[in-house]
């Protein structure tokens, strides 16, 4: 409480926020297990937030936000060093070390990377590429898996090389006298770039390289190769160095890597695929592609990261709305609540309903990853042809899968995030508020393992292979494509009377779907199968696509709730119609070009969204707490639990400013500057009447 | 020249950024003077662009991605007393000095922002509220206006006051005994709030607060108080401390301020319009609503900046995307271009076009808003009342448009900046690339001075006003609104056959205002005139408002080349059909739900749109070489003139690694990690069989 005189009103944006709390309709505790998917996984989940929060090194609060990259980067290390002790305990439940990590990440996204590209990539590479005694040897015997010992990199990029894998510059020339193999960086375009821990924390990398042997190129393998040695010093002919500064996540110490004819023993090229004969044969087994299975554990990743992220950004938003009071309407004496504004509804709620979205997306990847390596293990153990083709199968699904959810989910969250910093007005541009760091640390989740717009192009083609298969055998695909249905080709699918029902949406989106599809077939025919003049179409349907999957998935989730499911259902069917119907707005030209929806139709649809809108807007609070993020998971002055905004923000801002009432250490120069004599004294007027005449003679 | 192994080839990005300059097709100095306004413009940008380059305080390079919030702030107050210099220098020719600052505000946004708050808010609002002889003592005796003795902030929005001015809770109360005003923060929510310059700097401020006289309350008026004394030291009563880290801007000391009753002269309340009376009654003319004139000058400079930071990242995006190479077309050897994908075309040209489109938009309302304020001088002075009303109602327009135009172009700009991030790759996501702060300093603009949401109702609420007023009256409004006519109520506008007609594409826009407009009043009839329920409309209004403004504006400012153009014309006419085609895009479902365009010949426009691009795509080094931004003012390692990025990148990195080749200086955390014992010998085996055999007896 603060010394306040006795006519004035303090604003009051806790009580708002209790009392709206206060008239949540429905069972919080119902709505986080379905969100985790489980009773179990809920509470599980709440486990490691509190071990974390607890946790006095894994600790995140204001000072996070002042941080310099230097600092970062040292906390980061003890961090490092600190979940090094975790991996230990967790073992060998590597499940559970995985969800420790998604949700570090949500309020150290860097600790996340650097720890992910040690386990995901690095041992990744090594588990997907390398044999079972490489495997044990590197991971179990040097202690990589526990940090022990190794700590690695994953030297794939080039500095003129992102996206292309298959073009990257790096040469490994096999030396069959000496049995090893020559790294070399052949000039400054094949520079290993980008290469998280790197510059100052990387003992071995596994580097890609196009293997060379006699003479001949048999494309882009992976290598084991050591970095540093036991003092930590770069071995020869290995330049690193730092690549500086970047948007966020300046905890990492991404580097560049120029080999200069390093040599390594032949045996450290990992060969579960590829093995070279004592000739200098290469040997080059169909199965290679397997080895990208572990790779695409990414960009799951990213999909379940995408949830976290959106879940804490939209809490803030959502509380500070239902907090801060802009404008009185007509007649009224106190102002209204930003919430209470249809246009600040229309803002924010649609990203709720991506939130609760992406939650059951990241769920079904994530299940069907697991499930994938499972069978590709006992494919691979078992020898069962019949087994692997099914995993194979599935991984071509998950391929398609992944590249059009990772870069839907991580784009719609980099707008959430931007949009949600808008809703708060000035106060969002706060670093306290956590927008800014939220957003330039996830600003890179669009670029990197697989630029969104190429893996958008990616999944955009499946779908129109998909439909071409489909017209060639008239047969309907399998899984996720089953949707592929000549009966959605014509006609308006949506009308005013059927428009909010969930499996009506569902056909609007099969439709519109396959009709862009069936467009990019007739361009192709035309255009003599150019598929980049259809890049734009591609884009939409990637991004539809992730759309109807969701939808899909989130319609079959509610069959399985209880009827006993603490009115969670009733909130679950308004938030999917409102991520259907925002959708259909989003795309709106393309479902009103293909006659999904008529016209007039399209503006019931607005008016129809408007009134959910409104609906679910008592709801917000309970839709957001849902989520279970305590004070530390949210870690902004604007979305705490009590919502005490305005005392919050003062008492965090006073404690970060070390100078309060004194001097900024650069007063002097503006004391100067203040203080100056006018020109003509500081140029001894040497401009004046009497000079200039005397100068004139 | 690096040293290249025989069989390498080095990637080539300025040989390819050299051979498509070569082959630029118009003048492009010619370009350059279209862009500015004027030849003499165009020369008179270069030589302030060479003297901010050169100068060696002013200064900006790699080094400036760098910085902490500390050292900008220093660093920028050393940059403003060498600019005191400057503005002694060019006074009384304060055009150029604004020109000057927009120029700097390219390259260093912070520093434009510290000196805007001084001469365009402080002593804006004293010009704006006090009298001439307030206006002399305070700026010209005490020397404010050449930032001598007098440094000045802005103490307008508080914690829990942001965009509803007129709701501000700071009081001011009238003393009639002691003929003083007292300044008092009643409670945590009224104080002041992000004020710029406030936290280290500022003597003096004008203080928004709210006169109270007799128990009675005036409403918010202005008052000059003193923050800091010749010492520099807090005056007693007030507050003030730092806001501390925002997203971008660093060198802003944001500061918050809390008045505790502190006394001030009655004569320190600027009273052009308000004054009080011995017996404290209080004066308040009709005409105060002229004191907000002044403040419109933000939000156009913001057209301005808008303008300025897309020419700038524009620039680096299409420099990079010919430079670079990734992937190669089927058959082919060696990769293409990024810029031959028609993807990127279309990802990147239609913002080259916004960038035109935002010169045009700038130099009008530039224009447009140094007459009114002559008008009102005028109308002010000779005490005529027509002409004040012909003033009264330009300011009205400017209110409208800059609403429109602010919000859109710093909207634009904003998407335009992580757009460009985004096509460079990985590398857009290093600080050198320069995005990164382009974005954090940009995105404070979509906020302040009036936040975009809210300047976009009010822009659209007025065209609905302005249909209204027409459908009563029957007669055309005046002035930009004068599209407003019945003509473009029904019907298809374009079609295949006119569609690339600059004339028609205009109509569309005019109909698709009116046409929305018409919707909207037939809501309100509805719904009682519940005007938010209409806000997303309204959005769209005040959107597509300002691309019929500047595609107004672009056709008539074509009309005015003269025939020996050097070629300009030509891709003037195609940027703007690019211009025109990508908004119906963007706003497809709008123009289709109204019938502006029918659903075939919406494809058409694709296909022309298509076209375009590609026959724009040969130009595009030549369409941003036009800006003649040098390498100075565009400091991004991706974008340089000669294009040599990769080199020129890996250069900057080194020059920034104060480490290289040795250990970080966290080495020590990640070396005791990688080199510990077990968890056995950790914890003296204390969970060996043999410790719990023994444990267990």
């Amino acid at each position: 409480m603060n010394t306040v005189l006795l006519e004035s009103k303090e604003p009051n944006p806790s009580d708002l926020i209790w009392s709206e709390r206060l008239k949540v309709d429905f069972d919080v505790n119902k709505m986080h297990e379905f969100l985790e998917g489980s009773k179990k996984n809920s509470i599980e989940m709440m486990k490691l937030m509190q071990q974390i929060e607890r946790d006095p090194i894994l600790n995140v609060n204001a000072e996070y936000y002042e941080m310099s990259k230097n600092e970062h980067r040292e906390l980061t290390a003890q961090k490092i060093a600190r979940l090094a002790k975790y991996i230990e305990n967790d073992a060998p439940d590597f499940e559970t070390f995985q969800n420790r990590l998604n949700m570090i990440a949500v309020v150290d996204p860097q600790l996340g990377t650097r720890i992910g590209v040690h386990l995901g990539l690095f041992l990744g590479a090594l588990k997907g590429n390398g044999t079972e005694d490489q495997f044990n040897y590197w991971a179990i015997e040097r202690g990589a898996l526990y940090m022990r010992g190794i700590y690695g990199c994953f030297a794939m990029t080039e500095m003129a090389h992102g996206s292309n894998v298959a073009g990257l510059e790096t040469t490994a020339t096999f030396n069959k006298e000496k049995n090893t193999i020559i790294i070399n960086t052949p000039h400054v375009g094949a520079t290993k770039w980008w290469i998280g821990g790197a510059a100052h924390s990387a003992t071995h990398t596994v580097c890609y390289a196009r293997l060379i042997s006699d003479g001949k190129d048999y494309g882009v393998k992976t290598f084991m190769v050591p970095l540093r040695d036991s003092n930590h010093e770069l071995c020869p002919g290995v330049s690193i160095g730092d690549i500086g500064a970047k948007m966020g996540r300046d905890g990492i110490d991404n580097g560049w890597i120029q080999f200069s004819n390093v040599e390594i023993p032949k045996e450290y090229m990992l060969s579960k695929f590829t093995t070279i004969d004592e000739d200098g044969e290469v040997v080059d087994p169909p199965l290679a592609q397997l080895a990208y299975g572990a790779l695409l554990g990414g960009r799951v990743t990213m999909v379940t990261d995408s949830f976290r992220t959106s879940e804490r950004f939209i809490t803030i938003a959502l509380r500070y709305s239902v907090g801060r009071r802009q404008f009185a309407s007509k007649g009224e004496k106190i102002e209204n609540q930003l919430i209470n504004y249809p246009l600040h509804q229309r803002r924010l709620i649609p990203y709720l309903s991506w939130t609760y979205g992406m939650a059951i997306a990241s769920e079904e990847i994530q299940q069907f990853y697991k499930q994938i390596l499972q069978e590709l293990d006992d494919g691979v153990k078992s020898g069962d042809f019949d087994k692997l083709k099914v995993a194979i199968d599935n991984l071509k699904m998950l391929f398609g899968n992944s590249a059009s959810l990772k870069s839907t989910c991580t784009w719609t969250a980099l707008s959430l995030i931007d949009e949600c910093r808008q809703s708060c007005g000035g106060h969002g541009y706060s670093s306290y508020s956590g927008f800014a760091k939220g957003f330039t640390d996830h600003a890179v989740q669009c670029t990197w393992e697989g630029d969104n717009n190429v893996l958008a192009q990616n999944s955009g083609r499946i779908t129109i292979q998909k439909t071409i298969a489909y017209l060639k055998s008239n047969k309907a695909p399998k899984g996720d494509y089953s949707f592929i249905s000549e009966s959605s080709k014509k006609g308006e699918i949506l009308n005013k009377s059927n428009i909010i029902n969930l499996d009506k949406l569902l056909e609007a989106y099969d439709a519109i779907l396959y009709r862009i599809s069936l467009d990019c077939i007739s361009s192709l025919e035309k255009n003599g199968n150019d598929w980049d003049a259809i890049s734009s179409e591609k884009l939409a349907l990637s991004k539809l696509y992730s759309v109807r999957y969701i939808l899909s998935k989130w319609i079959a989730k509610m069959q399985t709730l209880q009827k006993d499911n603490g009115n969670i259902a009733k909130y679950l069917v308004k938030l999917a119609q409102v991520f259907a119907f925002s959708n259909i707005e989003t795309f709106g030209s393309w479902f009103l070009q293909f006659g999904v929806i008529s016209n007039d139709d399209f503006k019931s649809l607005k008016t129809e969204h408007d009134k959910l809108l409104l609906e679910l807007r008592s709801q917000v609070i309970g839709l957001t707490d849902s989520f279970k993020f305590s004070n530390f998971f949210i870690n902004s002055t604007l979305g705490s639990f009590n919502g005490d905004i305005y005392n919050d923000y003062l008492k965090v801002v006073k404690t970060q400013d070390k100078q309060f009432g004194g001097k900024a250490p650069y007063s002097e120069v503006l004391e100067k500057m203040l203080n100056r004599g006018s020109v003509e004294e500081r140029e001894h007027g040497q401009k004046s009447e009497e000079v200039l005449e005397k100068l004139s003679n």
